[in-house]
């Protein structure tokens, strides 16, 4: 079956600093037409920093949409065009003050493909060498770090619900076999 | 460091059939402020579903934000203050057309905690009976039966992004032993 939906006309609600909101009109497979509400976003980068001693970098930071402080692995949004490797070291270096000697690349992540149009790039960064932070000027974080198989336990047991943050350690668990 | 962000005022911006967005004004830790895009969504559930010969029930659908036909595990957005498992269940009966006898919660997932206030509550199904699907009439499915280490593969190699999903199947490569 066919499952393709096709642009009949758009409504443009939105356009902010990160997300543009935009209201299609599609026609479905079986000819009706249907409304799509569609979220923009820049998409972005992941990076599971783990150092020689197996531990990883994580960054705690307030969420606001959730009303608390959460842990997760480093990350940020692509500048336009830019590369998700040049954007996943510079955010590795702003955030956490870390640059690494190896990137290994563990795939693509797409969040919430319902109405949410944002695509995540997850790396992995091993031959870590500390430096300086630069967070952004209205980004307030927190970092440790945390021992591999901790971190790898709070992603199974569920206290840590990032999707990004779980998806990137469960395949690294599964890939270094740990 | 207290992270928190302080609510001081709210723009409201679209109220959808499935999100709404508002742009809040914000208190930072340091007393400056700074906008919040935040889109509201009613949440919802996704169910990794294993038959008694270890295959998943996988749905093929159009995700129109990705301008391509996704297979995912079954999920569905929850009614205004449905509880979970009643939403699996319904959900997991629509799509797929089965029920199941045990129900294990398997956590929570935010798909991405920065803009959209999206929360999934993931549940794996054991004890399966086939019946009838009963897809909403603007859902266009295609259901398949997928080994779960074909299926697990598909998550390490890339091949399938959507988050629920790998999360789901590796969260249950790791308990299950697999």
């Amino acid at each position: 079956m066919d499952l393709t939906e096709t642009f009949v006309g758009r409504q443009d609600i939105f356009d902010g600093r990160i997300v543009k909101l935009h209201v299609d009109t599609v026609t479905l497979p079986d000819g009706n037409t249907a409304l799509r509400e569609i979220i923009d976003h820049p998409g972005g980068v992941g990076i599971l920093a783990i150092d020689d001693e197996d531990r990883v970098f994580m960054v705690q930071q307030y969420r606001y949409a959730f009303a608390q402080a959460m842990w997760e692995i480093p990350a940020g949004k692509r500048e336009a065009g830019e590369e998700p490797l040049v954007t996943a070291k510079r955010e590795l270096q702003e955030e956490v003050g870390v640059t690494a000697e190896r990137w290994l690349p563990m795939g693509e992540l797409i969040p919430s493909p319902g109405c949410y149009a944002e695509r995540l790039y997850l790396f992995m960064a091993r031959g870590l060498t500390m430096g300086d932070t630069h967070p952004d000027d209205d980004e307030f974080l927190t970092v440790s770090r945390v021992p591999f198989t901790e971190l790898s336990q709070a992603c199974l047991s569920g206290e840590i619900q990032d999707a990004k943050t779980v998806v990137a350690v469960l395949k690294a668990k599964a890939m270094l076999g740990r």
